[in-house]
């Protein structure tokens, strides 16, 4: 038989079925999710599975591109994808050249927002929505947000300014109970007493099917007598929700097509702010997922039969080496504390916390608390560790220069995915943080180059009187041994690998091992022998041995996973101008001055010129092409 | 009469006390508040003469700094300061070398936790309380929050996790009905139903004083029970605090000293999260103030006897001629909206709301929601214009990067205050905003060299179909004539001002004036001759203008107001390496790798060797040491 969905290429054909096809078609989404996802690329995937009634009945009441739906982190809609005309495509999601692992406004006019980022939609939809009734527009705006996006600041904020303006749109809440990993704070807790309250089986198709038989201003004022009445009888929470100048309609089933068509045709008729609560199963209609729909383990899975993968599966992944580090300093130190935003599972930071369950804080999708609670942490004594993505660190941008580093308090963060962060792609590549941390007065920033110094460099972290930063890969080390013992790391020194007497190559983080390749590579096939050094150190720079070493060298490459616009090379740079030492031939290379796509690690260091044979080509190019080093092939390699 | 105030060198000195001499203290302090905030220093008022009786209680209750009393937003924290020992020096406060602006953890063990930015007091209170109950101590921790700080997302990511751990904690919540203007959002409204409920009258005196009698663990059920009563009569909006996991305590008179301290001394008692809410009036006390509380126009006053002043009377200040320019622009073009985050004062935007009321958004203090608001304004065909000073726009790093960048969004960000921002010291300047947005993908990056370029430059930024930003420095322009039409300057192209044949200065911004003028100095002085470039794009450069212009020179000084680590020399600096072209002969002024104190604008760049004398100081050493250039001497230079 063949199936519905490989007929829909855009979402207006949905409009032409009948629900009985309508929900071949969830099941038919859900096949394809597993046969894909789960089979094939790999991905986000229990999330998935649950927004599947909610992406058909989107894309049945609403008329996009016109209607503007807008999903807050794009992991959760590869549904939408799916009905948008890229189910053919769904195979290659996530991978180099693929379909993108988030939306993206490039790849579909249906896309109306790009999110890898939680907690964005409802600004974005609000935004929109403004713009709509300014310009006499009559469209709808639909924001689809989960629970755990929702303890996310900016939401909040968005949800004080969307009560504020009054401004027509509809809030679908994803409600499934978790973020990656179970919820906390006080936000999901409410959300529970919405989902148990005894509003919440009235709700469910009696109060909706009162609304939808009258006109919407009836329909409000009815909705203002239930509600009243409501709470009398239960000091009811959604209040909350009429209180922050939301209509709130719910909670309903997610899974139940018809409730989530019904409610969202009442909203629409709204011509004010509306929150939509619906309930989901993270897992939906996928056994085993299902079955652990309250944990984090299908949230993203591995392909059932991998193809080529960047592990090395014999070694430890960097952010196990992290936590099983923590653990062993914090058995010395009970001023140790590890902190997380809602990544406990990602950082392995659940690991501390199953050894040290009191001193451990999983603070919710909330980077700036996460941050400056960490800063009230170590004004008072404790050694907190965040444990933050180097990308999301821009969230607490703020607050790592006004409320750590200014006061000089000995905060640790633990960047993970610093660099080339692979399949996640754009919105999760840690390329800025040399950039963006370089700048800021009393930070140390360091980067290991393998998983054994990742150990000593947490130690020495620890072991500072002020904020340092550790940024480390996505994905798992080198296979080095591990020291029993840690030990401090003097710090700005930088460790001199091997010497050659053609070329000076400095590499920090991952890159130095692939300096290292490259060298090898270079004295077997091309017979140059260079210089590596492990530049552990990125702020305070080791400046001389810096001096030393390119007093001795005529070439100067520098390797990093970070942009090159003030980048690791840019401080050596600055450094060596500094001291009138800028050898005129000195090639940086790093990430390029875009936004670099999703792939595998391996594929994008290579096209990026990052991985060992890409360093050794543009030592043979820097060293053959002396005639005119400003010719247009050498700056494309600049450039690459 | 000797004044009490004038005897109190220690919080702990307010014990012996009797309540009329605190009264009477109270009013001294109101005193010397108008006499030297007003009289002499200028700077933040009316909030302070807002919570002289809160500064009081928290003294007389609580054992600082044992007990650790963290105001959130320093400017509400004069009167704390008058009565840890800096009363003496009121007069200097703001002023060089004098008392810091906001709270310094270096500059008395009472100030635990430093702040100019807001929302962050629950954050590091809440770590500071963790941090008690982790090491066995037992003092209190008392978070001072004004109702505009808690529309900021980073206190509401805060509160949901206080709630979830239930810490026990005061947040002490400074409700005078305003931010610097009138506060805008949900959050606020629901303050005012508390402030005007029945429970409110009610509460005054009868909660407290029936609650008071009790043991702890009794109050809070008859605490629980008179809250319960109160929902049937009100639907209260105070249940959303009890929602948040705190226990209400409020609303009470925040300048009713006794109804302060009985409060807090029962709050002291429960082990609990504890939320105490206190009304009180800015301006209290001084008539012309209170009579304009709700307005903006007391938070901050000039002297009224000005001193020397970094203004130029006669000029325009940027801040006007960016929204006059706005106006212009925005008569011509229906997309262009305005958008702040509760500053229209500061940036001017009030101007632009007054002629176009619906095209101008006020969202609150929440940056982050700001810029992705403005994404969605963008996304959906309309040209927002986000006016963030520099150092708050840190606030909504990440959005910038991940919502307006990548998707290559046609924002404007509007950077008041970038560079030296003068008494508002080390929190307020905008020393990294080259740093932080010269490494992002697809932004245009801009600085004026005189205010009539910043209405050419605001014009060409809108005419662009991605992201540009502006960074302005506070304060009046250099009185120029300001240009009847606007014109697009071409992108990536500077300005060749002068041409001298012994010295290249490349100058963005503000320095340009002064290089300008360090070249008249140098060839009246010294018989130097100076090539002077306005450096007006940072991003892109004009990278042909720039080779042609080292190829003639042999020495070379980039100035700006931004530090020097990642900043517009750097940019320059990679720019010449990548093309082999660095001159050895080469300075990079500009702010230095450490927090900058306060002062005026003059005192600062002078200090920092930014002004017209400095620059013309360097370039002497840059000329004049030409043996050995790696000497001390020149290196002081550098790292000035």
């Amino acid at each position: 038989m063949s199936r519905i969905l490989d007929t829909i290429e855009s979402p207006d054909q949905l409009k032409n079925l009948t629900h009985d096809q309508l929900k071949q078609l969830a099941q038919e989404m859900r096949e394809r999710l597993v046969e894909t996802v789960y089979g094939v690329t790999g991905g986000h995937f229990s999330s998935n599975l649950g927004t599947v009634e909610i992406a058909i009945a989107l894309h049945t009441v609403f008329d996009s591109p016109r209607d503007k739906i807008i999903w807050d982190v794009g992991h959760q809609a590869y549904p939408h994808k799916m009905l948008t005309g890229r189910n053919k495509l769904m195979h290659t999601i996530r991978q180099y050249g693929g379909l993108a692992p988030f939306l993206m406004r490039e790849e579909s006019p249906h896309d109306q927002f790009g999110a890898g980022h939680a907690s964005t939609s409802i600004s974005a939809a609000l935004g929109m929505a403004v713009a709509r009734d300014m310009q006499g527009e009559d469209y709808h705006v639909v924001a689809v947000i989960g629970d755990g996006a929702l303890t996310g600041g900016m939401a909040l904020e968005a949800l004080n300014n969307l009560g504020h303006l009054g401004t027509k749109m509809i809030v679908l809440l994803n409600d499934n109970e978790m973020s990656i990993y179970p919820n906390v704070g006080v936000v999901p807790r409410l959300l529970t007493r919405l989902r148990t309250s005894r509003t919440y089986h009235r709700a469910k198709g009696d109060v909706v099917s009162i609304l939808q038989r009258m006109p919407a201003g009836d329909a409000l004022v009815e909705l203002g007598k239930r509600f009243k009445d409501s709470v009398k009888e239960l000091v009811i929470p959604n209040m909350m929700w009429e209180e922050l100048g939301l209509t709130y309609l719910g909670p309903i089933d997610g899974h139940n097509l018809a409730d989530l068509q019904e409610t969202l045709t009442l909203a629409k008729q709204l011509d004010r702010p509306v929150l939509i609560h619906a309930i989901t199963i993270k897992g939906k209609g996928f056994e085993p997922a299902e079955a652990e729909s309250k944990t984090h383990k299908w949230h993203s899975v591995t392909p059932k039969s991998p193809g080529k993968s960047d592990n090395k599966p014999s070694a430890p992944r960097y952010q196990d080496v992290f936590a099983q580090t923590l653990i062993r300093l914090a058995e010395e130190d009970e001023r140790i504390v590890g902190i997380t935003a809602a990544m406990p599972d990602g950082t392995s930071l659940d690991q501390f916390g199953k050894r040290f369950p009191d001193r451990m804080f999983d603070v919710g999708i909330a980077e700036q608390h996460a941050v400056t609670f960490a800063a009230g942490l170590a004004a008072a004594g404790m050694r907190p560790v965040a444990a933050i993505y180097s990308t999301f660190l821009q969230r607490a941008y703020d607050q790592v220069v006004h409320d750590v580093a200014m006061q000089n308090l000995p905060v640790v963060f633990a960047m993970d995915r610093a660099g080339i962060a692979g399949n996640d792609g754009r919105t999760h590549h840690g390329a800025l943080d040399i950039s963006y941390l370089r700048c800021v007065p009393n930070m140390t920033l360091m980067a290991p180059k393998d998983e054994n110094e990742l150990q000593h460099m947490l130690k020495t972290a620890l072991s500072l009187e002020g904020p340092a930063a550790i940024r480390y890969p996505r994905g798992n080390g080198y296979g080095v041994p591990l020291s029993e013992t840690f030990h401090v790391i003097p710090v700005g020194t930088w460790e001199l690998l091997q010497e050659g007497e053609d070329l000076l190559i400095l590499a920090t983080g991952y890159s130095v091992y692939q300096a290292l390749e490259a060298a090898k590579i270079l004295s077997k096939q091309d017979g140059i022998f260079a210089t590596v050094v492990n530049c552990r150190f990125i702020k305070p720079l080791d400046e001389e041995l810096l001096q030393k070493l390119v007093a001795k060298h005529d070439y100067l490459i520098t390797v990093e996973e970070n942009v090159r616009m003030g980048g690791f090379g840019s401080a050596v740079l600055e450094s060596l101008a500094d001291h009138s030492m800028v050898p005129s031939r000195f090639v940086r290379l790093g990430m390029p001055d875009r936004y670099v796509e999703h792939g595998s690690q391996e594929i994008l260091r290579k096209i990026l010129g990052l991985d060992a044979e890409g360093i050794a080509q543009t030592a043979r190019e820097l060293l053959y092409k002396t005639t005119d080093l400003r010719d247009k092939t050498l700056k494309d390699v600049h450039q690459r």
